[in-house]
């Protein structure tokens, strides 16, 4: 058995050993010579005096609940840059009272009674890897956080419709182990798989790995079941309905404002048996986006159409190509897919695009180790790990993401990278902001930005947060979007706030004290702990 | 100009002539040949006695009313089998006091503030083109028609993320004319194209002609703006968010109870450059079905891939198979879709499929006569006309909708057109009753049937009505939607009460009491008129 980090992303057995960290720092010396680079080790969460608990839970569901510190403390943060951070630093301000572990959908029903009955908040936790705040009970008043974990069952497969019904707090490996047997798979992959669960995935409406079609989780759900402080919530299983608005499309984002989620029936799919990448090289920037963009919109669908500026392409490919590589791959479990790499080869070639490298295979399982995608793919996991060494050295390195339509592209995108650069020289003086699309669609892509600087020990949150609005601001003033795939959570509120429509706001506020007239649930997250969107 | 026909389908000018109604009768006869036949002409609407106008429209929105004998008629019912024999009939028990017709969004705000403050209902029309009583004001007191159809242009093209913003009231054909000069189309051809709406596609989760991928009006929407009477709600263009519960996702499917949807940006695509089409007979319906379904999961995402039942095939297509017949086409504006069409076919003869025609070509933008395909689209689109034909003369002839995934599809089909067929038994002393999937998905079909028996003249809606109740009560009970792609408006409200979620109603009922304190917003669509679920 992993022993999950209290503090950090994943498990302690999964962290970089000496080898691979010391590679790491090398990079980083060569990027930020002038950073300082000390470790600071966690402290041990037992000596961090954690504030009293303060509920105290009927005797019927005691046993599921945990006061131990290090339980606690291991439930105070998500897993962002900034909660990383002030965990090296063992400033917990804000740890749940309890820890409440339910092992069937009737114990989440009684907690939300309880909770409700006695002014408890309640923060769902799935695999407590939220970059945004959203499992962080950032408020006055107690607080259970209301861990999923123990919900973790492939519980039906339906083969013939391709679909599983499986609990919320399944985790990705084990939701895939539970479908391997039927040759089945959700391909649902975001980068905090291992540790994440499908009912964090609903509930944050999360993007999985593949580029094209169906990015968000949004479009592999068939049913929901989702308990609310009022009753059980569970829609039809459909391939396609028209009756009214659609219900999962509320608790879709919702990130435990509305109900919690204790099961869905997903949409499944063969396991992959063809596949086809190319890596493209393109000399400049704009031409690099048109040809993304020509894929984008030429009804291919890739799994794969990733653009990679020039520095993300020379640290993850090895490549020097002044305007990035485009890496484009397909996959199928019915027929091969040469044609569609073969047209897409084309478009590419039409923007002065240059193959790098192409693999075409029936797939065995493994990845090709020279395959750039498959490279890009590996380092894509590990990166949270590195991101936590870098953080215990005093660096600030982050990423944020958002996404706009093409015509807005190029001044998003500047004012963003301007943004950045400016804070980062203003709080750091200076440091490297990279970019890649991780998604695209006909009408626009997803951008996602990596920053790196040097930070100062102890102040490294604040600085971050400092280039953080101002990214914020250039992203929402620009007129994309606060987040795409990364959730609302309490962090990007103030920008989520100004965003959304004040009428939906209105509507929403009003489904939320209908759900949940106490107000326990996940107080602060997508609107105001009172509950209006003005409060 | 063409005249719409205030009681029936589509415009005076359209109507079949003697030759195409002959024709049609004849088929008929050999179908039913109890049939009586005798044609009943519609009642002039001048001399029908409308009910007095209640209302008194501030001087300022004068200008925009009528009360109109025959504008106010027209806009009583939608266009279902029941609502024109009603017109037939003279049955025009809930007329609108007013037609009211906006020029601009201004308008439309003055409308709902006037209408909130005096306490008269406001009924959104599109095309008039509801089969469920959507737009019909079916309640006592006071009513608007609020008829959009003067916000009928498209303000804006943007090419480069291949979008466009389109008024609400631009039918389909304005639309698609404003489209072209561009190269490019919407490509939404539900079988009411060429009078509905775009905002009604939107209020109403319109379901194109096209059988996979992009079925729904839902995934081609950008952004909406929709005024409520608390306000406008503008949601950001964005090609994809995580941002909270999806706004446009509220509004999509609210049926004007909500607010009123103005105008949208929306997705649109290259013109057709590349089609391929088969037709591929079964001699059994297992194995037609079977091959379907290999099809809808393999990943190729057909245009059309619509299974006719052995009736319907020889009836649109002249093909005399037992199993039914299989019509798959691919379309792309990017690349030609042989590789496409090969592997469907080979997907379908595993299962036995024989094709039956073939055609793959350069599109030229004509139909090629001889496909069966194309006939079937030409069929498709006469249907509505010749359903009044039909009507007039007597029959009782309709259709209706579900979808279920494929583990259930047997017992759905087999129990609902046992409904069908015990119904019209009882109430009609027989009749005939056909199928086909108008969309399929990996996780389940879209089916779609029609009916026609031998009527009472003066009680077919009676009659109607209760085979329709029969039906509606398989489709519950079997747990298939009630509506995929026909709304729900106050003909499905009994079996959508059911359908839906009872805590998913409580926030719709809330969100509604927020946006519309008045409850002025089409009362008894979706919801009860009071605004509670369970009032």
């Amino acid at each position: 058995m992993a022993t999950r980090s209290w503090w950090g992303w994943g498990t302690v057995e999964a962290a970089p050993g000496r080898a691979e960290e010391d590679e790491l720092l090398g990079r980083v010396r060569a990027l930020l010579p002038d950073a300082v680079l000390e470790d600071h080790a966690p402290p041990d969460p037992r000596t961090l005096d954690l504030p009293r608990v303060r509920v105290d839970p009927p005797p019927s569901l005691a046993p599921l609940c945990s006061s131990d510190a290090v339980d606690r403390a291991a439930h105070t943060h998500g897993k962002a840059f900034r909660d990383v951070v002030r965990n090296l630093e063992g400033l917990l301000e804000h740890p749940p009272d309890l820890v409440v572990r339910p092992t069937s959908e009737r114990d989440v029903v009684d907690v939300l009674d309880w909770c409700s009955g006695a002014g408890v908040a309640v923060v769902p936790y799935g695999g407590g890897t939220s970059v945004v705040g959203g499992v962080e009970p950032r408020f006055e008043g107690p607080a259970v956080s209301l861990d999923l974990g123990r919900l973790d069952r492939v519980l039906e497969v339906d083969r013939t419709s391709r679909a599983a019904r499986i609990q919320a707090g399944t985790p990705g490996p084990l939701l895939e182990a539970g479908l391997r047997p039927h040759g089945l798979t959700l391909r649902h992959f975001p980068q905090s798989f291992e540790l994440s669960t499908l009912g964090g995935w609903l509930a944050t409406r999360a993007g999985g790995h593949y580029a094209t079609l169906y990015t968000h989780i949004d479009d592999l759900t068939e049913s929901l079941r989702v308990v609310t402080p009022v009753g059980v919530c569970e829609s039809r299983r459909l391939p396609g309905s028209g009756a009214g608005p659609s219900p999962d499309r509320l608790f879709l984002g919702s990130e435990g404002t509305l109900g919690v989620i204790t099961e869905a029936w997903v949409r499944v799919q063969d396991r992959v048996r063809w596949r086809a990448t190319v890596s493209v090289g393109f000399e400049d920037r704009d031409s690099a986006v048109r040809a993304t963009r020509a894929v984008a919109q030429s009804g291919l669908y890739p799994t794969n159409c990733r653009l990679l500026d020039a520095a993300e392409a020379l640290l993850t490919t090895g490549e020097l190509v002044g305007g990035g590589v485009l890496v484009v791959a397909f996959e199928s479990a019915d027929h091969p897919v040469d044609p569609w790499l073969a047209r897409a080869l084309e478009l590419t070639a039409e923007h002065g695009g240059r193959p790098l490298q192409a693999g075409t295979r029936e797939d065995a399982g493994e990845e090709v180790p020279t395959d750039p995608a498959a490279s890009w793919r590996s380092a894509f996991l590990r990166m949270p790990y590195h991101r936590d060494v870098l953080a215990r050295h005093g660096l600030v390195v982050e990423t944020f993401e958002t996404a706009c339509t093409w015509d807005r592209l190029d001044a998003v995108h500047e004012s963003v990278v301007a943004a950045a650069r400016d804070a980062l020289a203003r709080v750091c003086g200076g440091g490297a902001v990279t970019s890649r699309f991780t998604h695209v669609y006909a009408d626009g892509p997803a951008a996602y930005y990596s920053v790196y600087a040097p930070g100062r020990w102890g102040s490294t949150v604040a600085q971050w947060d400092e280039v953080k609005a101002a990214v914020s601001e250039a992203i929402l003033v620009a007129g994309a979007t606060i987040t795409h795939h990364h959730a609302v959570g309490r962090d990007h509120r103030p920008w989520y706030d100004r965003q959304r429509p004040e009428p939906f706001a209105t509507a929403l506020a009003a489904a939320r004290r209908a759900l949940d007239p106490a107000g326990v649930l996940n107080p602060g997250v997508l609107l105001p702990a009172g509950g209006t969107p003005q409060s």
